[in-house]
Formats: structure tokens, sequence, C-alpha cells
């Protein structure tokens, strides 16, 4: 069964589940404005004009497009029912509403997750016109429960895919460390690691601009900016944020080197500080994460290791969940900051795939940031990779 | 000067002529859900949290973003203003457009330009409930005339862009033709096309799976659908739908060739006189394209001489136009059927590229269709490319 297929079977479970009956995705011209949703009902293929998905509880799965996007739903062999149209999608959009006759309509409009927002202003307007002389208007509802459960609830197949993308972002960084020498800049470390993803022919989890982050030592920008023309030097702390997308799922991963100065064995103290607490800021957040905890009681977790231990508080939240995007939305754990919106409240499920990513900053040496994706299970949260448990240190 | 530079220099000239105080984008998450305005307004770079890039009449030009994304702005050595938040953007947007007291905010939502629609329908509604306590949630009204001139006029550079993908699409064409031979299957023949989009290393401009179309003799289904397992036959016509990707900027081409039959120099004469009424077609439609004349002007000329010729309707408009996208907004070429809203109404302006791509099919031998990109200037519309003036004669 193709990946796609597995996931509309799935989203018909959640909507039987959630007791929702008719869960409506509504688009036009797909290439310039993608509602994210597509990619699980349809694949990567747009739909040109006026299109709907529709699913029912009870099972039906139907796709009204433009006549000339029928044979390529057809051969998706997904669903049951294609309607196809040549000037307006008005008539029989109301009509298939009208036969179904649901309660209520899951429609792709979210104030928390980006993901089940796909729905534009107009294109929301144009569809409570469509439905302006029938009761269906008043019965538009958010589809968010719907698409954060499909979305964050990974099937076998997709969490191979994650693990997979780990793998390759593993032996990328191992490399990337045996290439490194002092001198080199940040950006010539970039482009080896992109030549890298280009061997093992898997696109960048984000754009390339920066994918990878690379900051050498104390004066390196941190953030969501690219490697720069700062040169490695002894005695820096490097820092490193880098994903890959295998078969369409990402993998999002930090790690730290330190570049040792003549005659160190080891990285200084403060050093060795700021990544022990790192560190277990990670593994106490992963031993607390299991199904039904709140994203924001995670969060605390850490954020309190790392400002009790001294350090500044990360101006971000701990960990997002990963899956066909980075940035995968649905439950958060993060703080309950108005940017979050009402993600943090939201309860881990099995299946999901969250990244756990405290940073800090050590004075005079650079960044410490590390970042390790795990996987909800009934025995709580698992490793999907080898995290970094020490310092890699590079002799230069 | 970079090209988004020149795009957002020419968006404040464009405020200036439409008398609109301010331009609005409002995103978040940008992965997930990505405004098609911010490729003109920041490149291909994300923003991860509720961001809002800001341009003026008076030429101001604000960005609004988290602290982490503060840098990689600053990079592009475009806004003058930069603010960065940590928890909220709220204060600083509602202050931000409070000192600029515009007298209308121009926001990216449009019924008829997908381009112009990035806003989703839950940020309209964060928008309006950061602004509740204000004079500004009334004032918000569409950026849609901005936009659809923003994208529609192509500067120098974006014109170059274009004109290399349409040489790479010709020779890929003619290297492809080459090399067809009978008993080659469509899904082969595309095959070929996407290696030499590799070696000329360039992108497809729509997705791979259609991107080529391929459809040879009668019975392959036209439209939005991918190559199939039907075998090149003598007798066939071949069409091919087919576009690349240069530095961002698109080419759309359709093509036509024909198989002759053991002891034909030419193809049939209802084949001949299909080609010639697309041709046709093609020409006095571009004859006819002037500044300030509406698409669907243009759109009725095409339509009749296909119908008047005997031929079946073709169920889709003329042309669009062709830029970022293979399918860019705003005027069309098309009727006024409900699906294609005003855009049929709109007027043609100098910078504008359009697609040309009548069709007809011919019973017993298959589709013929073909596509031309031209430019609007002052003397009228100039093919991009080297137009197909001969159906191309495959001798098996």
């Amino acid at each position: 069964m193709s990946l796609i297929k597995e996931k509309v079977n799935q989203a018909v479970e959640i909507l039987k589940e959630q007791q929702t009956d008719m869960w409506l995705t509504f688009v036009r011209e797909t290439s310039g404005v993608r509602d994210p949703a597509l990619d699980l009902l349809i694949g990567p293929g747009d739909l040109t004009w006026l299109s709907a998905i529709i699913l029912t509880r009870k099972g039906e799965k139907i796709a009204i497009v433009g006549n000339l996007e029928k044979e390529a739903i057809q051969n998706l062999d997904i669903y049951d029912t294609i309607l196809g149209y040549d000037k307006s999608v008005r008539e029989l959009l109301r009509d298939t509403i009208t036969r179904l006759n649901p309660d209520h309509i899951a429609v792709n409009t979210s104030k928390n997750n980006v993901h089940a927002d796909g729905l534009t202003h107009a294109m929301h307007e144009i569809l409570t016109d469509y439905l302006a002389d029938t009761s269906y208007a008043k019965r538009l509802t958010s589809a968010e429960a719907v698409i954060s459960a499909l979305r964050g609830r990974k099937t076998p197949s997709e969490q191979m895919r994650v693990q997979k993308a780990i793998e390759i972002t593993e032996e990328i960084f191992n490399k990337t460390f045996n290439h490194i020498k002092v001198g080199m800049t940040e950006i010539e470390i970039g482009a080896y690691m992109h030549n890298l993803a280009r061997e093992y022919k898997v696109d960048l989890a984000w754009p390339a601009e920066s994918c990878p982050a690379v900051n050498s030592g104390p004066n390196s920008p941190v953030g969501h900016n690219g490697p720069t023309n700062i040169k490695i030097e002894r005695g820096h702390i490097i820092h490193f944020d880098f994903g890959v997308k295998y078969e369409d799922y990402c993998s999002d991963i930090q790690r730290v080197c330190y570049v040792l100065r003549e005659g160190e064995t080891e990285a200084p103290l403060e050093v060795q500080r700021g990544f022990i607490t790192i560190r277990t800021a990670i593994e106490k957040s992963r031993e607390a994460m299991r199904i039904g905890v709140q994203g924001k009681v995670i969060d605390t977790i850490s954020r309190e290791i790392v400002v009790d231990s001294g350090y500044a508080e990360y101006p971000y939240a701990l960990g997002h969940q990963l899956g066909r995007v980075a940035h995968d939305g649905g439950a958060l754990l993060g703080p309950l900051w108005e940017k979050y919106g009402d993600l943090p409240n939201q309860k881990l499920e099995a299946g999901q795939i969250f990244t756990i990513e405290p940073g800090l900053t050590v004075n005079g040496y650079g960044h410490i940031g590390l970042e390790e994706d795990v996987l909800i299970t009934l025995n709580g949260a698992e490793y999907l990779g080898d995290p970094q448990r020490e310092i890699v240190l590079l002799k230069g």
C-alpha cells in the first residue's frame, strides 16, 4: 500500500475516533499556495482549479477536481468517488455536501498548528459564499485535531523514513568532523556537508542557506542563519544544526565539537560543564516524556536545568515535532509564550517524533546546542539515533 | 543589486503608483504554509515565528521577526528597520502600524489571484485580533493589485532568466525528438527528458509526475497527468507539455510530433489541418495582444478559431502568466468562467510573460496542443523562444 493510501485510511480512523463527520480540504493552484494537508491526501502533485478532497467518518473518500486532473487522481487509487468539472466547482461541491449532510465540516484553519492552517482567508470566503443558502456555512469547524493527529502519529513506514534520514545525517556529521581543519571557514564546512548530502542523494531538511548552521567560536551569530566567513580556530566550540530529507521525511540534529588548543587533551572545564548541562537537560526531558503528558511540562524540566545552572534562558521552545518538514506542527515541547499559541498545552501521543534541543552560551568559547530526535512509544520516548554523549574533540 | 532587492524597490514604486499607504505580509512557519509573496520579499529562506514584512509608499522597509532570524534578514541588506522579539510579536506590530498610521493596510488576500492569497484564514483572525482595539482592523484591504503588478511586471533580469529557461527547454525538446523510436513508452521518453534536465542542472517547472506530459496517439489521457506505458506507434501524434526552472524562473512549452507511417512523407491532411488551426490561433492571439487589452478578448480570438474550424472547445484558458511558477497569477487569457474569477477582465501590462496554449483533438491520431511563451512590450507580444511553425515529423 502506498504511504498516501495508508495515511488516508488512518485519517478515516481518526475521524471515527474524534466523531468528526467530514473533513474538507478546499484548495486551488497549489503550485502557488499549497495546503500542507495535501501531501498526505494526494502526495506531491498539484491541483490547479478549485478542488475539494472530502473524507467522512463513514469512510467515504471523495475528490472533486477539474476534469483535466481526474486521471491523475484516479491513478492514486485512493478515492472512491472522483467528480470532475470544467467551469465551476460550486454546484458539485454544494450538492456533495448536501448529500452527505454532515453535522460539522472540519476545514483546514488553525491558530495553533500551521500545518492545519492551509485554507486561505479568501478561500474561506469563497467556501462560505458557495454554502451561503444552506445551513452548512455555519457548520464549518477547525480540522486542527484531525490534522495534528494524522501528521503526529507516524505509521511504521513513516518512522522508518525518519530513522533513515537520521542515520544519513549522523554519517554526514562523522565525515565532516574528520574533515575539519583549523583555518577552514564555516562556509567551506557547510559546502562540504552539502556535497555529502548530494552524494547520499538526499535533500536538505530546510533551505540550504541555513542548513547546516555552522557556528565556530564566540562571535558567530547563532540562529536561523547560515555559515559565515569566520574561520575555525583552536579554542572554539563548533556548533552544527543540520538535517536531511529522505523520501519526504526529515531529520533535525545539532552537534558540538571543541577544537583543542596546543597542549590540551580535553575541553576546558567551563566547556565541559556547558556540555553536561545540555546533555542532562535532554536526558531528563526524554525520561519524563510519556503519552498524555503536556509538552509544556517537558519544556519546564529542561529550561529549569539550564537556568538553575546559571546560564541564560534559551529564547525558543525545547522541541518540536519532526516529519515531512523539520518543524512539524501539533503538540510542542514549549513554554506558554504567545507565539506558540495553545501548542504547549497539547498532550504527547504514541507515534509522534520530537526534537529535544536546549542550548546555552559558554562565554569566550561559543554556543553549545544539542538536538536529539525521539519517538514516543508506549514505553516513553526512545532515541531514534545515537545521541551525542560527549563533546567531539578535534585536534585541528 | 540582488533580484530580491530589485523587486522590493519595484514594490515601493507600485505602492506609490497605486496610492497604497502600506503593504503588510504577515506569516509564520513558512516551511509549512508559504505565502508566495515572500519569494519576492526575502527570497527562498523561511520565517519561523509570526513575522511581518512592511513596505510603505514613503519607501520604508520594515521587517519584524523572531530574534533568531534577525541576522538572516540583516544579511539580505534590504530592510532599513529590523525589529526582533522573543515571545510575542503583538506589541511590536501594533506599535509599528500605529506609528505609520496608514489609511489602508493591504494584506495578502485575494479571491482572484492565488499568488496574492498567502494570508491564511487563521492568520487573518490573529491580525484582526492584534488590531482589535485600534482603528486599523477596519483598514485592511487586499494587496492583490500590488502583488499582481509586482509579479507580472518582470524586470530585465527576470526576463533573462525566463528566456534562459526557454532556451534550455527547446534544446531538451530537440534532443528528445532525435531520440524517439517506435516502441518506446511515454514513460521512457519522460525519463529521458528528466535525465536531460539533470544534465542541464535545472529543476522542473512543475512536479515531476506530470512534467513532462507525454501523450502518444489517440488513447493517451491528456491533462495534468504523467506519461503512461502507451508505446509510440506509427501514425501517432505525440504531444508534449514541459518546462524547466532556471534560477527560480520557469518555461512552459508544448510541442507536437507526428510519427510517419510506412510510405508517408508528411502528416495526413487531418493532422496538418489540426496543426495549422492551432498555429493560426496562437499567431492571431499574439498579434492582438497589446498593453491595456483585457485577457478575455485574446482568449475569445483563439477559442473562436478553434471552434469555428469544427473542433471541440478546449476546456481551459488560452494562456496564463509565467514566472517563478509555471502558472503565475494575475491577468489571464481566459474566458469568464467562475473558476477564473475576475482574472480574465484584467488588462495586459508591459513586462508580463504569458503562455498561449490552445489545443484540439484529431480523431484517431491524438492531441495537438502547442504552447508558446510571449513577453508583453510596448510593441505588443514578442515570442521569447522559437515558436513551432511546422509539425515535427519522426521517421520512427
